[in-house]
């Protein structure tokens, strides 16, 4: 746990450096989405799904849209975690309703990847960056994120979004050395990224660990936990006291090893988790964040408000920031996010 | 927990029953299957999957084969968990390299289900029982299975497997009358199923919840942890002091409540839960079973039986099963079960 600097004025952001609000500040994970009519215009006139990453304007509009809409508490760069082993030299395709597909890698083909030029190729997203920061209110927190390694690296080594993530795990159990040149290249990139995205205008920054589950502990501990905490000490020796939250989604039985041993300010709790066990578990002082289940947000109602209430009260004792479990889906209706508000924010 | 009767010399169901063993009695998970040649050799022959699991002596051949290879403490029934769809009039088909498909339910086809009839349907399966446990040593303990009823329900809603389960997620708040209809059809005629195989010569039977990840408390209360309470009870009813494992895969902090409400008397742990965790929530009385990675069976080697001495000493102070933590893969190399079985066996 780090020593909480003084409040900033941005709820939000403040929430993050430990001082807890009154009530819940919240953002929505995948805010900027499919569920919104103006974002299914803007991406229809973009090309491909990366074009609309890397083109600032598009970008900076469809961050901005849901900000209009809902009183939310953060605007988060719209960009993707696969923009970099495109940055790499890696090529990323989204396959219409397929997903990202990418060519995997092999122990070979990871010394041919190229991170001294990976900065260069995500200048548009620094500028994006830029631009949201100028629009965006005073009391808006602007959140920046990136991929973890092992994330990542299940994508470069699978070529796609795996329920098991097996090609990655058999890699790492067959290829140790090059398994581990390839994460060494993931850490330093992606350092040098949140950075970037800290100096263009982010308030604090996000490491999306979406595919912590399915790993033993000792698994775990290699891909995941030391990653991580490489990952936010590189950041803190270039931005002292950056704020960084860290979503390790599946991690269970492992979730308090990661936040002591990562030291993120923030820790982003997938909706498996259950509230008592994450009371008791975390240490008191640290910042949670989560974690309603999207689908109760797209049924909505009762049992959705419910749960919501559940989740505040669980964690009115220390500092939360309201989110989903997991990506808002693209069928929910809006009139639910509006619902779901009214019940955080009164 | 339940009180321990007298040992029956059959090590594993010992270990089943409260009875710690000198070393950990070993079945495998899907240790009849694809990656041993006389099994591809048989499935061949048979027509469908469905057929092999409804012929019983292609059934209890390949129930068989892998107890002619490796020493192992259990033969497990060959067949599906769903056979209880298929039993209750809605066909499954098990497409090539795609897995089960059936046509889903909606809210009105659920009060169509042939609950009445199951049973039957299922005779051949508790022929397969009893040819097995004709043909078993009498040291070997013989092992029955259904899955579980939210498990079963998520490819009766959804029409298949699918990693999260959203289908059957959104049915279950959508629909809440139908969807406790179906669960209260799946409770008993998967207790029906169960008593008879433990009438045709199951030792003990094993309930997979291969689903319980990606639900939140609430969920997991409702639909995993109530139902399989339900199923135990109603089974003990009938047969009582029958020995059940319960196998809530993707459990994590919901674990030790599971194993307490739903009162089975072996825990199944999937790979992902960390061995401190375990030892740490559940009571010492409680059996586990698990839960080396099914990769590391791939990988081989020392990482392989370092991994497996973690697994047997962290549980070296209570009755253990030792197992893999999800099923064996077709890719796995014969050789490296024979050297897991060294390692476990010396």
């Amino acid at each position: 746990m780090r020593a909480s600097p003084q409040p900033t004025g941005k709820p939000l952001l403040d929430a993050a450096l430990g001082h807890k609000q009154k009530t819940p500040p919240v953002w929505i994970m995948r805010q900027a989405g499919r569920y919104l009519p103006e974002y299914r215009e803007v991406r229809a006139k973009a090309g491909s799904f990366l074009d609309l990453c890397y083109t600032p304007t598009l970008a900076c509009e469809v961050t901005l849209q849901p900000l209009r809409r809902f009183d939310l508490d953060a605007a988060i760069l719209f960009s993707d975690i696969l923009v970099i082993p495109d940055a790499l030299g890696q090529p990323v395709r989204f396959a219409q309703g397929e997903g990202p597909v990418l060519e995997p890698l092999d122990a070979k083909s990871v010394a041919s990847l190229s991170p001294e030029k990976a900065l260069d190729h995500l200048t548009p997203v620094l500028e994006t960056l830029e631009r949201i920061k100028a629009a965006l209110a005073q009391e808006k927190t602007l959140i920046g994120f990136c991929g973890a390694p092992w994330t990542v690296a299940t994508y470069m080594l699978g070529g796609k979004g795996s329920s098991d993530q097996a090609a990655a795990r058999l890699f790492a159990l067959n290829e140790p050395v090059a398994f581990a040149a390839l994460i060494d290249i993931l850490v330093e990139v992606s350092a040098r990224y949140l950075v970037a995205q800290l100096r263009a205008g982010a308030d604090m920054v996000q490491i999306f660990e979406s595919w912590a589950l399915n790993l033993d502990e000792t698994a775990f501990r290699n891909y995941v936990i030391e990653p991580n905490r490489r990952l936010v000490a590189r950041v803190r020796e270039l931005v002292p006291d950056a704020p960084i939250t860290g979503f390790p989604r599946g991690a269970a039985g492992m979730l308090a090893e990661y936040a002591e041993k990562t030291g993120v300010n923030v820790l982003g709790l997938d909706y498996a988790t259950p509230l008592a066990f994450a009371s008791q578990t975390l240490p008191q002082t640290l910042t949670v964040q989560g974690n309603l289940d999207p689908l109760r947000l797209v049924a909505g109602g009762a049992q959705m408000e419910s749960r919501a209430r559940e989740i505040v009260a669980a964690f009115a004792d220390r500092p939360h920031i309201f989110n989903l479990g997991h990506g808002i889906v693209p069928q929910t209706p809006i009139a639910h996010v509006s619902d779901l508000l009214k019940v955080i924010k009164g």
